[in-house]
Order: structure tokens, then sequence, then C-alpha cells
């Protein structure tokens, strides 16, 4: 077999076999092929595409390229849940001790965040001693113990995907959805969960920006799943406005907080309550409206947010931390961001405020930035709200004042002001399941 | 400028400017570009194409990546012709002689065979202490004195398009029409000719299998010269037979000599004069009746192949080997091709020849391989000719015993013999000029 044949048939647009993928992709891991002829085979992938057949391969490969985490220890059903990545995306702190307060096992694996989008792993980071780089066993003990645990994924899991990843990303070749959808799946194959949720970012502040791709991307995702014997569905969610008001890892966290004592911004909540209600219903736990009043349940009563206590606390974090917001890096500098003129916000580049947002101090530019879990935004107006000359439309905070100008003004550029109320998008696009899709106004 | 986003304009199928062309090709002529970027660029190109002003800019830019031949010192139009490479094509030998007896000076630069092509450099080595290593100085001096030289492209020559292509050869990124047109536009550009003639071979037997795509390639390279004020004109011409009836190096040197003394295979001597003609034509020596008539008289006057003599004593040949063809090296062993059936050739896979005659020793599978000049084949029956069973299709020479079954077998499968005389092919399809083509029946 040669690596030139493969590349040809790809370009050519044939469906390549199950021993073509290994030989490029395990031959590319082992460093027997040259990134030069991966590139060149990854970008006839993005115009000639990946059949359904090639996608589930290639993932299942990805997958089975290191360490396989065997949950077996751990009783009954375990979730896990993937973001595609968003901005104010704080949802896993929220949805994690949702679903284990109701019953379910929750093994997490989590990712750091990287350009506009945030991390789940930096945010539970600013909280003092909590400890996201578990064994295994660990990981394993924890879930047994508390019903939950959010863990970094170990550098062993799938390392074809992170190899290839590196060379998709500087090549122009990350945007494709069979590729997309592979480096996902074989991550959370590789991770072990009986039943996957897949949360489809979807906007201006996501990395798939329209609908309908977005919804086959969740189609492949949720076919592969099943392919390997896992339960899988997905939901395409909005992001076309960032989640919630707070953008920034401690601010984040203290927002979660906020939600689980059932005080938090209603945009975010609503999505938080779908998210657990998904996962419950992938576990088996009953159906929507039964695994609905379980959720409301858990906020009601506080058993959520106890349950994110008992988390923080198996992980080693300072839980007195979360129960009484404070011991948090404080940002030295609080300064308003000011509105130029009067009317109503009819669209947020969502990127762009995730872009303030690292602007700040909040996120990484290069996988090697330190972040500063202090820094971030606090959103006063978002889209559809209408705000007069000189109101405040957002708190920034940093550590060093002069990162503020060019973070507001890049933060001002996002929004759309004009004289219109804009009518509202709803928070979820859709619903993917095996064969099946529900389309919500 | 980045590269990462050189690769994401071209391949969302915007247009490159010529700063982002130099960026991108120059760097990675200067090794600042990596070659895992660049394949992917290559791949990008070959599924969104170039515009015209694209696929200029590129060949200037390989044009002048290295030295450039500077041909003023010699008087008077200067010609070249390029081959796009072909089974049995010696018309080089028989062209150049012809064109300087007429009076026009030819600077040929030609290259050295690979895969199932031949190469005029290796087909001229088999004359004893024939030279095509010449130092630019030599080459003037020797167009100056004789009228006509056949040298090797100095290793400066569009030092770029060799990198390029070393790259392309191996990411399956040869087959794009413009990257074909700039590679081998930019090293005539160096080369330092006034008129070109492109000879674009056609079919079975050549790189271009569709005349539609031949014609394609032609408009962009006869475009590519006008715009950098060259005189340039193709013909397409018919590969789906071999020329002539002798492959392999010695061999088709012999058949060069005979077509210069009035005595070689008819289709052969039609190319050779059509080809003649054009060049004399584009070098301001008349029209086209006009030419043939010269070409004609120094065919039958013979001064055509003492032209020849002339170019070989020249260069270093022994110029008595082609006066009396003898002194070549004598394959060891001769043995004939036998026909298993009886009927028309109505076909000839005309690149598994040249693969036959490659598996006897005459050329090259690698760049590196070394090359038999006395092994080849003399075909006795070819497409349109009758063969009964039993009957020699062909003589195969080659050194070694042990490799003529493998080359029989292979030439063999490469026939197709039927009951029915086949329909005549025209020898050629078009010709190509600055904005006008003329198709042939």
């Amino acid at each position: 077999m040669r690596m030139y044949d493969i590349i040809a048939k790809k370009k050519i647009g044939y469906e390549l076999t199950l021993d073509e993928i290994e030989f490029a992709f395990m031959g590319f891991t082992r460093e027997e092929i040259p990134d030069y002829q991966m590139s060149a085979l990854l970008m006839a992938i993005y115009f000639n595409g990946m059949t359904l057949s090639e996608t589930i391969n290639l993932t299942k490969c990805m997958a089975n390229s290191g360490e396989k985490v065997d949950l077996s220890e751990i009783q009954g059903i375990k979730v896990d849940k993937h973001s595609t990545g968003g901005v104010g995306d704080k949802t896993t702190l929220i949805v994690t001790p949702i679903v284990a307060a109701c019953g379910v096992k929750v093994a997490k694996m989590s990712g750091k965040g990287l350009g506009f989008t945030g991390g789940t792993i930096d945010k539970l980071e600013s909280i003092k001693g909590f400890d996201t780089c578990l064994s295994i066993q660990r990981f394993i003990e924890a879930v047994n113990k508390v019903g939950a645990c959010i863990a970094g994924g170990t550098s062993n899991l799938a390392p074809a995907d992170k190899k290839l990843y590196a060379l998709r990303d500087v090549t122009a070749t990350v945007d494709s959805i069979p590729l997309i959808a592979s480096s996902i799946m074989s991550k959370k194959l590789a991770s072990g969960a009986d039943g996957i949720l897949l949360d489809v970012k979807t906007g201006s502040g996501a990395f798939m920006k329209s609908i309908e791709d977005s919804i086959k991307l969740a189609q492949i995702m949720v076919d592969i799943g099943y392919g390997a014997g896992k339960k899988v569905s997905a939901l395409i969610t909005n992001m076309d406005i960032p989640l919630g008001n707070k953008i920034g890892n401690s601010l984040e966290v203290v927002e979660a907080v906020q939600i689980l004592k059932g005080a938090g911004p209603k945009d975010l909540t609503q999505m938080c309550v779908a998210l657990a209600v998904e996962m419950l219903v992938l576990a088996g736990r009953g159906d929507a409206d039964f695994c609905t009043s379980l959720v409301e349940e858990t906020l009601s009563s506080g058993s959520a947010f106890e349950k994110l206590c008992e988390i923080v606390t198996e992980q080693g974090g300072d839980a007195q931390m979360i129960r009484e917001p404070s011991g948090f890096t404080v940002a030295r500098v609080c300064k308003e961001v000011i509105s130029p003129k009067s009317g109503y916000i009819t669209k947020m580049d969502t990127e762009a405020v995730g872009i303030s947002s690292v602007m700040l101090g909040a996120g990484r530019d290069t996988k090697d930035s330190e972040i500063d879990y202090s820094a971030g935004i606090d959103m006063k107006k978002k889209t559809g709200d209408y705000v007069k000359e000189g109101e405040t439309v957002a708190v920034f905070y940093t550590q060093s004042e002069e990162l503020f100008d060019n973070a507001a003004e890049k933060y001002l550029s996002a929004l759309t002001i004009s004289g219109n109320k804009p009518s509202e998008s709803p928070l979820i696009y859709a619903k993917v399941e095996k064969s099946h899709i529900m389309r919500y106004e």
C-alpha cells in the first residue's frame, strides 16, 4: 500500500477502505507517513468529504490509537456531554451536578479553552485546589463516590487525533464536517461513557455558523456513536449570543453557582435544564416530562448546588469559595463600557465578544498562553435589550489597565445598535437523535 | 502575510495576488514555508484551479527563482521546442537539425526520461562522447557556430519549479493544468529562446489523456508565453500510438537518422515535418507552404542529416557512429515477441508499451536508475496492421535474458487484437495559437 495512491484515490472521489484509512492515519501517528502527504490528503478530504463508513472507520482508528478508559467499575449508566465550544458556555459546571443529583453518574472529560471559546477545565481551575489532572483510577473512584467527576482528558487519549488536529490547524483543514466529527467522537469513544449528549453550538460565536451544517455534523456524530455501541443524541443550540451574562473563568463559576441557587439569568437556566433533561433521558432515567420535574426539583431544593460542593471537595477544591463566592482572585481593574448611542441591540458578533474577553486576559491566544482567571466581562445588555447613549453595556475586569481600551473597542464593534426591537431567537434550534431530527420554532 | 491565510483563501476559491503567490512559492523555495503547508495549497489549487493571471504570476515567479539564460549574444531569432513527453518521441533529434538547416537558430534545452516516457538527453548520450552538460557560454557558442545545440537544463534553471515538482510528485498534485503549464513555461521562460513550439502529446501514451484538456493546457501555455513577450504556439499531437517503430535510446537515434536520410516511417516523418514547419513559421521564416518546401528540401538534399552530424561533432560526439550506424553498444539478447492470435491491432495502450521498454532496461523507474542505452523495442506491427497468429509483432533488445518474459507479457497485454480494421486517427489533432484554435479532422 502506498500513501500516494490513497491521496490520489480520495482526490478523485473514491471511498477509502478501512485498511487504507488505518495505513494513512496510523502511519501518520507513528510518523511513518510524512506531514506533507497527510496535509494533501486532508485537503482532498475537505473537498471530497468522507462517507459515513469512512468517517466511522477514521473515528474508531483514532479512538484506538491510545489509551481507552474502562469505566466498567462504575455501576450503572455513565453519561458524558460534549460542547463544540462557545462564548460564556459554563453549562458543564451546572449540568453535571444537576444530573448527578438526579441519580445518574456523570463521567465528564473536558478540555481547555483555545481562541475565542472558553474551556471548562480553566473555569474549574479558578477554584483554589481544584484538581482536574486525575489518574483514571481516581476518576473512577470520584464518580463512584459522589456521582460525578470532571477531569481533563489524559494526554494519551486518542493521540492520533491530537497529532492530526495540530496539522489541520496550520493547513486550513479544520472546517471539514467529517474531520470535526471524527475528532470529537474519537475522544468520546475513548473516554468510556455509555451515553453522550452533544451540544452543537451554532452561530456567530461558534465554529459552526449555520444550523444546517450543525445538523449535518450532529447526524454524523450520532451515527458514529451508535456504530460504536453508544447512545448519543445532540442539541443544536444558539450561539449567536453569549450564554448568560458572564464571560471569564471565575466570573462564570460565580454565575454557575447563581443558576444552581435558582437566581441566574433565564436563558442560561433554560439551556441547562434542557441539556440535563436530555442527559437523563439518554441514561434511561424516564421520559422528558418526568426528567424535567426531577431537574427542577434539584434546583429548587438546592440538591444540585450541594452536589457541586461535593464534586469540588472530592477533587480537592475549596468548596467554601463557592458556598459564599469569595476568595477568587479579584481583578485589579473594573471598568464600565459605555454605549455610544441609543437603540436596541439587534445583533452581537459573539466571536468578537469572545475575543474581547481574551484581550482582557481571560483566554489563550496560543496553547501556551497564561490565563488570568479573574479577567472577563459582565454583560449588562444583550441582544434584544434597549440601551441609552452613555449607559453601561458591560463591565470589564482585568489585571492591567492598558488592556481595557482595545478590548472595549472590540466589544463595541461587536454590537449592532439600531431603531427596531429584534425578534427573539430560539435557544435551541433542533434535536438530533438516531434517524430522527426534531426542529424547534 | 501568513501562509495559513493564503491556503484558506485558495480553498474557498478566491484569486491570489502576485504578493501572495511570491510569498508562498518563493518562501517554499527558500524553505521558509514548510512542505506540509505547500502540499495543502497545491491540493486546494488542484480542486479550485488558478486564473490565468495567477498562473502567469506563478510562472514568472518560478522563472525568476534562479539563473536566466541570456541568448542575446546569438544573432537572429532563437527557437526552442518542448514536448510534454511520449513513447518513441525522438522528434527533437530530427526537427532540430532540420530547422537549423533552414537557417533558424535552435537553442534547445532538453530533459531526461522518467517513468514510461523517454528523454532526449538520454538518447543523445547513447552517442559516444556526446556532451549535454554545457556551460551557458559553450551553449551560446555552439548555437552561433553550427546553428543549433541540444543541452540539458542547468541545475539552477527555475529551481523553484524543481523543488515544487518533487513535492507534487509525492502528493498526487501533478495533474493540475495550471501547475503543469507553469512548470513547463517557467523553464522555457528562463531558458531564453524567442519562439517556443509546444508539442502537447495526447492519449494513452501521454500525461494528457484527452484532447480537450490538452487544448486547455496549450492555451494557457501560449497565453503565459505571450504575457512574457515570447512567441508561442502549440500542436496537439496523437500519442495513442508510439511514434515511429523504435523505442529505446540508441534504437531511436538510428531511426532518427533514417528519417533524416528520407528512409524512415511515414508517421514519424510527417510529424517531424509538421513540427519543423511550425518552428520556422514562429521564427518568421515564411508562411507554412514556403516553410514546408524548405523542410522537404533539407530532407531530400541530405542537408538536415549533415546538420545533425555537425551538431554531434560540435558537442563532442562521434559523428561516424551516425554516418554509418555502428559502434552503439549491442544488446546481448535480441528476441521476437509473437502474436498469440490473428486479427487487426485496433488499439495499443501506449503507456504500457513504454513501461515494457523500461522493463527491458531502456528507461528509469526512479531518478537514480541506470539506463541501458542498447535496450528497447523494434515494433513490427502497430495499430491498424493485420497480424497472424505466430507472427512477430516486435523485436525486443536487452542485456539480460531474464527481463524478456515479463516485458513481453506487458507488451502483449497492451495490444487489442480483433476482427475489424480500425479507422485511422489523425497524427495532429489541433493547433493552438494566440487567441486561435484550429482543429484538424
